[in-house]
């Protein structure tokens, strides 16, 4: 589902990752993990999609929110999984969002095509 | 594969999109919009999923080399498609990546782990 985040500014996590063979355990820590998320002081939504890589964007109110996700224990314990059984490899970028804009053909997704704003 | 960007800070434009039924010529315009994209000056690199939702992150150098590729004449044709055929709905978000780090088992991506930097 596409994320309905708020006006921007706010903070996202982009996590891209190439996956080991196997599960061993993976889909179920992963259910875990965006359940956890969700539930932290800050969270704003999260979209999530894996072909030839995985791409996780999760969205947050500050630095500070996302520190203290990083900081979350049953985090941390999945985090070193992922490097020592998960990944093969992986990206994080933390950015700002700066502006957002959209469109659904049938109800509101953030911002209609009508509030469209140039780049400038 | 994941994009091998230059260190930050350097821009992401993350696109998330629902797709509307069936293929309508979205597969070839798709692979033709990476080709010229990746031609662009400022293209940094592009990251592609897809299952329930897509994901595509595009990685720039700076705001004028997004708005130079949002004005590409095929580019705009394409997008104009997307509204009328493709997309059911889609979100358009513009950020500045701050910090980025890696891991990758046998070879570098980006920033190898040892180079972690803890958010401050």
């Amino acid at each position: 589902m596409i994320a309905d985040t708020p006006s921007p500014p706010y903070y996202a996590v982009i996590f891209t990752s190439s996956r080991t063979a196997g599960d061993n355990g993976y889909q179920e820590m992963a259910e875990l993990m965006v359940r956890l998320a969700s539930q932290q002081d800050g969270f704003l939504g999260i979209e999530s999609a894996r072909e030839e890589i995985g791409i996780t964007v999760s969205y947050w109110r500050d630095l500070s929110s996302i520190q203290k996700w990083r900081e979350h224990v049953q985090h941390t314990v999945a985090r070193n999984k992922g490097r020592s059984d998960w990944y093969s490899a992986f990206k994080t970028r933390i950015a700002v969002v700066e502006r957002d804009y959209g469109f659904a053909r049938n109800s509101a997704v953030g911002n209609d095509i009508e509030s469209i704003v140039d780049l400038r």
